[in-house]
């Protein structure tokens, strides 16, 4: 033992003029559900029937018309739960269940059995088909493994019969650890098995073919599966089915390729639970496919209830990185991400014009409203992230809008708020930061009694005007309200050189009490090399306005940058 | 925007002659760990520097050799990191640390200026290449963004040279989103910006060529790779890189399929941390090519602690079904896998002989020992498993080894508790399901008194013999202490027909205290139908055989079977 290398690459298969790297997957393979068997298996508090229920009928509802419901030779639960689907009359009419056994007489005859009365069935039966299972645990040859195929192939068929399910019930074989099988041999097994079951149809005979481990990169899975459907006589008859394991991290991947390469079936579980690194995930295929404009026949609309459904069965959390379903697989912390994604939207129809393609947004490869959820969530403010997520948050929060202009100095104080204090914040938080630091603040300057007048179609002003502990009775006119406070403090002699440079309002909300939020910017100094911002919040729009201009005034003045 | 599809399948490049699936990785790609940077800027709750620090240290510690540290011009916890680094002498001499800037004069000088006293570094600077960017976020022309691209080369160069630190500091280009580029422009303005950077080495020069979101299918991102290297003409001054995300859950495999089609570095982070569904997995993907024989350079042989390590700086678990690292990526719950991994294991040599492999085992691809990790952790026994894993615990947990007759007795209890109760059951459970239904039972029958004697060299045994109230005074001879005591009771005419056709006993611990359980396979019931098991656990070897009778005796007489 000690003189043999502890790893070899895996022998890749010998194949000429391959053909699926120059495909592209225009039709979806059909999709089978393994979550009731190969994933429950594999988790540490398997469900009870009432779970396997709820789950089953969260697989309906997404779409599935094929589901492995149990091993019912393997244990009470598992047998009782094919019954209660069967005489509680659960299973919809365009749904087939499938049922796993072992090539062996009584697990058959008690699969079967199980059966009874069910409307649309397959029996599935494995054998391992490599070398180190056939001779090391088994102790069989090839032929002798071969024999147990075939052997085990008969037993169904005749239990089927036996049980009157003929017209209902087709078979799928698993060669297990096919990917580690010596590829001559598993065909030549399979044909066999296919000649034994008889006539068939790709609904009613399926030849699964599982990467029950994953020892290959998926390239080689491809390869294996091309050169299986180029040289297995019975393809019309039949349905060539993949499953993968995710041992390499690679099941996804190896199934797609597997998909180009001839197989048009496709069996795996929902977010991936299964033995050890768990099956290939349904949904990523499925979405990956659908991202591409490839109908699947799925419908993953409701995602965030399907994550709760499965983590409550399955006793797992999903990944918050896990694609489509993790809480962060849209989350852009980026700040240049977030802007980017941000311009994708405002630009979005001249996008979908350029690329003839009603959905392209820098960083999102499929629309999250697809998945039922939210863009709002999706951007999220940390010490990596800078302006553009702060202000997309504000715009899709909150409706505030800040000027252009204004973006450099609040990506500033977040940025600095967040270095001091560390973390995320959420939107809360990053709306006091802008409300404390530009809202209605605070200084040297301060009115009372403001009144307002309409003088032909100018506006008057006046109000008395504070300049900390000085009282100054102001008045004047401008081409509206803010513009006659602004030439009423202007005339009065009593400022320094400001000019107001930038104005925006906006509203607040939807309903009659509506709050308005302005932002003012103020050229001051000496050479008005400042550029200061302020906001106003007030139910009076007007006010909210004033409220701007003062804010910026006493901004600047903290700043001391407000003189002449 | 209502006429277009939603979605477009990515249009293929065209290649011909495509070379990468026929060929196998031989060699290792290079490392680059970006976690620090893509991964940490993609977290709730980034690190702090105190956390960077330990997570450095950890990526030395696993032997990468090219760390990206930090965005230096984005924050002042990301400056002060670099410079804490060089200034406190924390980097290996073997160890390139790159930092990444967006191209932009200012940003790029403050980069250079955090790397003053460096030894060895990168400066990595970014221009996005695709149309989607160009146009629609920055407004650019292709032409513009090439000049970007050169300009910001430009820039990289002076600064470096300005700040003295040409020797030491190399320069890596990243065409973000290449894959969303059309590929002749990327590589057009890709030789613009070598040409820009002047002579180089592959050290000293890296095109990194990112898949920034997961757009594509893996054979796709291949095949631009593939041509992109045939076409470039400056191959051997360059590295070629890549970067692969994993929003459709390829990144390992794009990877993969990507160092096939010529590239010869890799970035990624640990467990694939990074923007959303995050960067390529580095320790799938070496491990990957470790368990196929190609030794990496990198070491996780303590994988428990840099889960732990990742977790806490991170704030993010680690799956439990996560390639390698989760904590069920090696559990086997199923019946017929425990079997299959117990067999393999017994097997082993046989096994290497005839694969000409020192690690083959079904159901795991890698020795988990490799990784730090306990072989006996990985079987877990829930209400699929059957009597393979529970044999298997009680053998690798306890050193009991109950004899071959006697599993399927023993599978059944347990499979009848976990029916009843639900749920996983750990080993000391199992354990004590052992003890409660085999060993030392009591019942009708009961020995008191037991002296044993010597009688040349066969033995002799004198005891009460209790039956319900019933008491009796026997003895007898035998060739050992066992065989005494069955010759008694048979003798006696007081016991209903019972043959002893099975015995084993074994001590447990290593100590002089050590227990010792012997397991008693009893034939009994008028034709010899029945065979029934029982265990005993004593301190003395002889008596542990003979409560092991003893509890056969009884659990047959609950059973009803032992008459005549």
């Amino acid at each position: 033992m000690e003189s043999y290398p502890k790893y070899r690459y895996p022998d890749p298969v010998k194949i000429e003029n391959r053909q699926w790297p120059d495909r592209v997957i225009t039709q979806s393979p059909k999709w089978a559900s393994v979550d009731l068997r190969d994933g429950n298996q594999a988790l540490p508090e398997p469900m009870s029937p009432a779970h396997k229920l709820e789950y089953f009928n969260m697989l309906v509802k997404i779409g599935f018309k094929e589901i492995e419901v149990a091993f019912p030779s393997a244990s009470a639960d598992d047998y009782n739960f094919v019954r209660m689907l069967i005489e509680e009359n659960l299973i919809p009419d365009d749904v087939t269940i499938s049922v796993l056994t072992q090539a062996r007489k009584h697990l058959i005859d008690r699969t079967a059995e199980s059966l009874r009365g069910v409307k649309k069935a397959l029996i599935h039966c494995y054998v391992p088909t490599s070398d180190l299972h056939g001779r090391f645990v088994f102790n069989h040859s090839r032929d002798e493994v071969k024999a147990m195929a075939i052997e085990g192939t008969r037993m169904v068929r005749e239990a089927i019969e036996r049980e009157g399910l003929k017209e209902v019930c087709g078979y799928e074989f698993s060669p297990e650890e096919f990917t580690d099988s010596d590829l001559d041999f598993v065909l030549d097994l399979c044909c066999a098995v296919k000649r034994e079951w008889g006539p068939s149809t790709p609904e009613s005979f399926i030849l699964n073919l599982p990467a029950t481990v994953e020892r290959r990169p998926p390239n080689q899975y491809a390869d294996m599966i091309e050169l299986f459907c180029r040289n297995y006589p019975y393809l019309s008859e039949t349905a060539i089915s993949i499953h993968a394991h995710n041992d390499q991290g690679c099941a996804v991947a190896a199934s797609e390729l597997a998909v180009l390469a001839g197989a048009t079936r496709v069996e795996g579980t929902i977010f991936g639970h299964g033995e050890r690194t768990g099956n290939l995930d349904l949904a990523v295929l499925a979405l990956n496919l659908e991202s591409r404009g490839v109908p699947t026949g799925l419908s993953f609309s409701d995602m965030p209830e399907i994550v709760r459904i499965v983590e409550r069965n399955s006793g797992i959390e999903v990944h918050p990185r896990h694609p489509y379903a993790g809480d962060l697989a849209f989350t852009a912390f980026s700040g240049s991400h977030q802007d980017a994604i941000r311009k994708g939207f405002e630009h979005r129809a001249e996008i979908s014009d350029f690329f003839r393609q009603g959905w392209k947004i820098p960083y999102l490869h499929l629309d999250p409203a697809d998945l039922g959820r939210q863009y709002e969530k999706l951007i999220r403010i940390n010490s990596q992230s800078g302006k553009g997520g702060v202000v997309y948050v504000l715009e899709k929060e909150f409706g505030i809008y800040p000027p252009k202009s204004m973006h450099p100095e609040i990506g500033a104080v977040v940025q600095k708020y967040i270095d001091e204090t560390g973390g995320e914040i959420d939107s809360k938080i990053l709306r006091q930061i802008l409300d404390d630091t530009f809202v209605n603040i605070e200084g040297p300057y301060r009115m009372e009694n403001y009144q307002r007048a309409s003088v032909g179609d100018r506006s008057g002003a006046t109000f008395t005007w504070f300049i900390g502990g000085e009282k100054h009775e102001l008045t004047g006119q401008g081409n509206g309200p803010l513009s006659a406070v602004v030439h009423s403090l202007k005339s009065s002699g009593l400022m320094p050189f400001f000019k107001l440079e930038d104005f925006s309002e906006r509203s607040l909300g939807k309903d009659a009490d509506a709050h308005a939020i302005a932002f003012v910017g103020l050229r001051c100094g000496p050479d008005g090399e400042h550029l200061v911002y302020g906001a106003g919040e007030h139910s009076n729009i007007d006010r909210a306005a004033i409220a701007a201009l003062i804010s910026a005034m006493n901004r600047a003045a903290a700043a001391g940058v407000f003189h002449d």
